[in-house]
């Protein structure tokens, strides 16, 4: 039996959308700051964990495979609260994140450049909090590529 | 001449990585309070008018097309900062959301329902912050889906 927008949108039943990767996009905020840590995705396994545990677990696109966030960095997000949006084809995660930083280059958030707005043409990023908070060669034990656990 | 991961990751020429349907993620939040408004997808033409009017155009996949936030129900949003994360694949739109919300249910946030941690099998969501801010109907004048402007 299909879900009715109305119960995808207005109902109590978790049914997730999948693209046809089989992902929903996973939105991950920091509990206390609010701060946008970074974006990725979830398949099916990468949720059940994540509901199941309590700690966030993705699916990584490039490397397909399934990838326990702090898994060899130590830096484990604790989800505090898992949401989902209106078509249920997001998830968002307020998580406590453990260790120095979210993001695989060194960095809390992934967004540390920002894009100069009102202008036209190629636009020449701003850096913003972007100062490294850990050595990602000395946490990953080498050139850590996005989605590096 | 295609950049290394060094200049995406490191550098300030903005090269988003669209993917094969020619999208980027976009994540809305709200600039004063933090809340996550909601997800959606940007092409090259919704991010580039995006950046020159500092007000959220998006992409709509289950439409495909362009339109612009608040179009129709005036719940225009106001870019207060744009950036872009470690591979330039998503960006996050600090926003000022004129009205009295972002969902085209009636709601603030698109995020207004919570999925249990801890438990396993079939979860069943729970309302939070779920209250309707406006009156999808009277705003869109008909049952208003998902991308409604």
């Amino acid at each position: 039996m299909s879900s009715t927008i109305r119960d995808i949108e207005e109902g109590l039943a978790f049914t997730p959308k999948f693209d046809s990767d089989g992902l929903v996009t996973a939105v991950a905020t920091d509990a206390k700051s609010g701060e946008l840590l970074m974006v990725a995705h979830m398949n099916a396994e990468a949720l059940r964990k994540t509901v199941e545990s309590g700690e966030a677990w993705y699916y990584s696109r490039s490397r397909k495979a399934l990838w326990k966030k702090g898994e060899s960095s130590g830096h484990v997000q604790r989800v505090l609260e898992l949401r989902v949006d209106c078509d249920q084809d997001a998830v968002w995660l307020k998580v406590e994140q453990q260790g120095s930083g979210a993001c695989h280059t060194g960095r809390r958030s992934c967004f540390y450049r920002a894009i100069p707005l009102g202008k036209s043409g190629a636009a020449t990023l701003e850096f913003r909090n972007a100062d490294k908070t850990f050595d990602p060669q000395s946490i990953y034990g080498r050139a850590p590529g996005r989605g590096s656990r």
